[in-house]
């Protein structure tokens, strides 16, 4: 499997050594190249590495469906994905493009970009008629947890599932807790599947950044097996999302928006 | 306590529903201007603030020593920390000095500099002769689970703490575990504790940008409870430094550099 290796190991339990393998997750720096100029260098598990591209592009707000990509490759010799973005039919550049799209700049050096953002979320997302049962957010975050295999074999890795209101559709594992979402949004572009009416599943913290991506996408629900920090929240509040933290076993927490949750009898 | 706050929420658990309160760890964008000019934002628990903005100097390159820092000023209403740097006996310049110490460069868009920078790796860390026994480093990593207080109150934060051969001399808890390394080196820049001869313990996974950073502060020896990648072990081979990784309870695997446990019993 291209998710692990093999690595001598020394493994002290007990007082007792033992020089054995352990299988370690794959970590490798992937650079993005959009219109044949470097983008961003991601450090990565090296898998699905289209649907990285594509759905980093469109968290980022490059690209709003798959028809603005003219050309994707993947060079796993180089470590490179290149996409090629379409001139739309008033010859607007990508980065036109991009100017337009984005709304929300976070990250390195985008302080003051991160805060006015905040102020400029939509409303609310796209499905505001969403609903779900509490036992359906149980059993498909018990769903991811038996499909983690990446991380019962290596303990190194985040999950992210991108479920309708019966399945998951889309699962992913990935060193990054960004790149597991991105991923699975790369493949729902891939697919064509609409994620505005979707929950989203993460095994990852639902802080500040991860929420403003999950505003960005206008996903209405994001369930959690971690914790919530207080910016992620505010977020939350702001885009009207709702965001479930600690969901895990029989329980979980509804910090946000909880008129979409049905709670029924588990 | 600043570390948390109280949120509202919905606890579903067993198929009842609870309104009641959550602690929430808090997150807070934090500004850190260099020389007046604006350095980068982190989002971090609003804590020891100036520790923060140190170590991220020191870790970043653009200091080496708490006396390269002229003044240090904490604007808690603006979230902001304003650094200056003394101008070197040579009249060199904040961006030559950085120019200077930084050899390896990670980071958002910097794929090519990254593997460039793997290739100059210095050949050893400082203490080549440093030792620990097996004991000590569980016996560290329980005091460490012990203090844990915010992690214990809102499960969102990971901790990190620098410690002699005896016992921890520093500890912290921040909702980056890049931000609570960086709290522990600028707490023993201030404080004129050398880390060269230290163990580096910590909550968070030894990814390649975490093993770059502590090659870059010359640490023999980290000690983690989570889990490596393929990427982190071999920049840890390259510079020499001793990568624990799954330290908890009775155990730990080492990955790198054996050469500085002493096995014990336990």
């Amino acid at each position: 499997m291209k998710e692990f290796r093999k690595k001598a190991v020394l493994m002290f339990r007990d007082g007792n050594t033992d020089e054995t393998e352990d299988r370690v997750v794959s970590e490798q720096p992937i650079t993005i190249y959009l219109n044949e100029e470097e983008l961003v260098t991601l450090l990565c598990t090296p898998v699905n590495l289209d649907c990285l591209a594509l759905g980093f592009l469109r968290a980022e707000g490059y690209i709003t469906t798959g028809t603005d990509v003219k050309d994707l490759q993947v060079d796993l010799q180089r470590n490179e994905v290149s996409v090629s973005l379409e001139i739309g039919p008033e010859g607007v550049s990508a980065e036109e493009t991009y100017e337009r799209c984005r709304t929300i700049a976070a990250g390195p050096g985008g302080g003051t970009a991160f805060f006015n953002a905040r102020d400029s979320l939509p409303p609310l997302p796209a499905s505001d008629n969403f609903r779900i049962g509490s036992s359906r957010i149980l059993a498909l975050m018990q769903q991811m947890q038996e499909r983690a295999l990446v991380f019962k074999q290596t303990g190194g890795v985040h999950s992210a599932s991108l479920c309708d209101r019966e399945r998951i559709l889309f699962f992913c594992e990935d060193i990054g807790r960004h790149n597991a979402i991105d991923k699975i949004v790369g493949e729902s572009i891939l697919r064509g599947v609409d994620i505005k009416d979707k929950v989203l599943l993460t095994s990852g913290r639902l802080s500040a950044e991860m929420m403003l991506k999950v505003a960005r996408l206008e996903v209405p629900l994001v369930v959690s097996r971690s914790a919530p920090t207080t910016l992620g929240i505010e977020i939350a509040e702001r885009a009207s999302i709702t965001m479930i933290g600690f969901g895990r076993g029989n329980r979980f927490n509804v910090y946000t928006c909880p008129r979409r949750v049905i709670f029924d009898s588990c």
